[in-house]
């Protein structure tokens, strides 16, 4: 029997409040209306933005809300107006529109639409309606994606047909993290062959940023993490040197200086630690580094010397590895399934959606996870608010710490 | 009786200390050793950088020392091995140096040549090695230039021949300020014609980026100085709109925004001032919007939050406005002689050598002077290390006060 034009009862995870673990509830997914799509959900991954946002973020207008926002499904059923997509059509559901039609979409520079929710819903994090209910209650769709639920809805605007080859169990990881570190290193940084990267944080970010730096052309990538542990899968995306703040007594961007004559040509944050961007500028070499934000925070303020950019560097930001969403995902599943872009190897094992708490639990020590309402894929994970870049950067200057967490 | 190879007595203006009046002093100038050059200087300008140096900068190993970076002259005599100059040819000395050897050198991507004294010397501001003695001690070149003396010395990579048509007591202002401002908007932000352009405070360095930002053929150029006297000589540079910070009891960052449907898509911050740095980069439009620090100060971080970077906005830095001095300068005394570039609107009034502590009180007043050992001419100029920026901005963002001086 059909469930298009009907209200759809499925499971999902429901972050009532902000600090209390998320709760498996029946919720009400309203059919599409005009322009946009509804989405069974086969598999999503658990994000830091995720955690982020349920714990750190202080968003506390956010709430309740299902969050979830890397994921991939299927088509259920379309809204009135919908040509592009057909049920049974193999989806991304994208936490940046790209409508094509504003000024931003326009230009080739950027990727930040401003028809989405992120142009006017930062403090919540979510679209203002949505087309859940549970319990009587409106729940926010956070990032507009919500991937935490057996179904979802989106403006098409938000959505990416993808290859129906594609494993989404596998592509899923192309809704946010591997789009994000890999686009990080090619179209943000712009890496350049022969140059020398280095990557500050092995989680799926970092390493897909690896990834990015290596299909880019860069000559020597340089892995830096704090948990050993990862360098052995950074190597398998393309690393070819691994640092360990924590094997020197010295601040990272020195270590990096010696090793490079002087500093690197690119250097990406994959963290979300302002400690971590100001150590990331400072390991770029004078002249034409260029240091890149990708990891995510609002808590604190990013700083640095005017000296640092007044000797020649560069400091960037990207948001979904500057990839223009409906453009740009499809491109990445294709380049998955031609075998130029690894996914397979950024999972480790499978939980379910029951299990959301327990991802949740596992990604705070440093873990990152991928679930699904079938399966559930663990990731390899970073997170390090590491009291050693703070300790020895403060080594060198005094006036660093006013920007340490 | 020609002075070649003999050591020259002149007059100079010796630093003594930090925070004292410079002296005016016989001083002896040694003949060039090999690769460098002896000049008469016969014009000079005071940068907000000499009063930097002697009251703020905290730069104590880097006394004593002839001040001035900013000047123009004529080869006295040369040393062993220089075949490029010859006594008689018009000459800026500069500040960085270009030897057109190094990695640095040899990119595209920068004018930051590793020979010259900021490569090493940045705590002192100076050579290590210096021509001058004064009362047998002896006395630094600062930014190895020391253009407030009648005589001084350099190494041949940093001097720029240039037109023999060229007025010293005008060009001498390509020697700093007007190629940083102007080089900040063509080399650094690479202004686009049709685009938005900001540029944050109006003194000579401001102005020449209004200039700049004229020259690339931007549509809009909004001034923004807390003195509304300077706006008619912004209009002259070509600025086409006008903004007093104290006209508004908002953050500029929002006023600019208003002005612009989102923010500007090039903003300068010519002040050297961190608060208004962060105001620059706010300034900007998200998704391709670029702010350039021009302004100097080494006493505080500069900072922001990552979501603004992250939000698409790119945050450089510039020096001598990205121009590779020797071949920067030369052009652009003759973008000056053909009536492209203009020096002469600058120019109030002039003065003499004798007078330097009078122009120095000056500039700390919010003026900017030119000397000359022969005649001294006052500059527009502009400092702005104002309440208001601070004040409105923290109406904003309780975080954004540690950066505030």
């Amino acid at each position: 029997m059909s469930t298009a034009g009907k209200v759809i009862k499925c499971k999902a995870a429901v972050a009532w409040e902000p600090n209390k673990p998320m709760v498996i509830e029946e919720i009400e997914v309203a059919p599409p209306q005009a322009n946009e799509v509804r989405i069974k959900i086969v598999a999503t991954g658990v994000c830091h933005t995720d955690l982020y946002h349920l714990f750190e973020g202080m968003h506390k207008d956010g709430f309740p809300a299902v969050l979830g926002h890397e994921g991939a499904g299927i088509v259920e059923s379309v809204g009135a107006g919908v040509t592009e997509f057909q049920p049974g059509d193999k989806v991304i559901p994208l936490f940046i529109s790209q409508c094509r039609e504003c000024r931003f979409c326009k230009s080739p520079k950027t990727n930040q639409c401003e028809k989405g929710w992120a142009a006017d819903s930062y403090d919540v994090m979510a679209l203002a309606e949505s087309r859940f209910t549970c319990k009587g209650k409106k729940v926010l769709q956070f990032m507009g994606t919500s991937t935490f639920s057996e179904y979802t809805v989106m403006n098409q605007m938000a959505v990416a047909k993808i290859d129906p080859a594609a494993p989404l169990d596998k592509v899923c990881l192309l809704g946010c993290g591997v789009c994000t570190g890999y686009g990080a290193a090619v179209n943000t940084a712009k890496v350049e062959p022969g140059s020398t990267c280095a990557v500050f944080g092995l989680g799926a970010v970092g390493l897909a940023a690896v990834m990015g730096c290596k299909a880019a052309g860069a000559k020597r990538i340089i892995a830096v993490d704090i948990n050993p542990d990862k360098f052995e899968k950074a190597k398998v995306f393309g690393a070819t040197e691994f640092v360990n703040p924590k094997d020197h007594n010295k601040p990272i961007s020195e270590v990096l200086a010696e090793m490079t004559n002087g500093g690197v040509d690119f250097a990406l944050e994959c963290v979300g630690n302002v400690t971590v961007m100001r150590s990331a500028l400072e390991s770029c070499i004078k002249g034409w580094g260029v240091s890149v934000l990708v990891g995510w925070t609002d808590l604190h303020d990013f700083a640095a010397r005017p000296i640092q950019l007044i000797a020649g560097r560069t400091w960037k930001g990207s948001l979904f590895g500057g990839f223009k969403s409906k453009d740009g995902v499809p491109e990445m599943v294709k380049a998955y399934l031609n075998k130029k872009v690894k996914l397979d190897e950024f999972i480790t094992h499978n939980m379910t959606l029951d299990q959301v708490n327990d991802a949740i639990e596992l990604m705070k020590r440093g873990k990152w996870y991928i679930l699904s309402p079938l399966t559930v894929m663990s990731v390899i994970g970073s997170k390090f608010n590491s009291p050693l870049f703070t300790k020895t950067l403060n080594l060198k200057n005094k006036w660093r710490q006013f920007a340490v967490q």
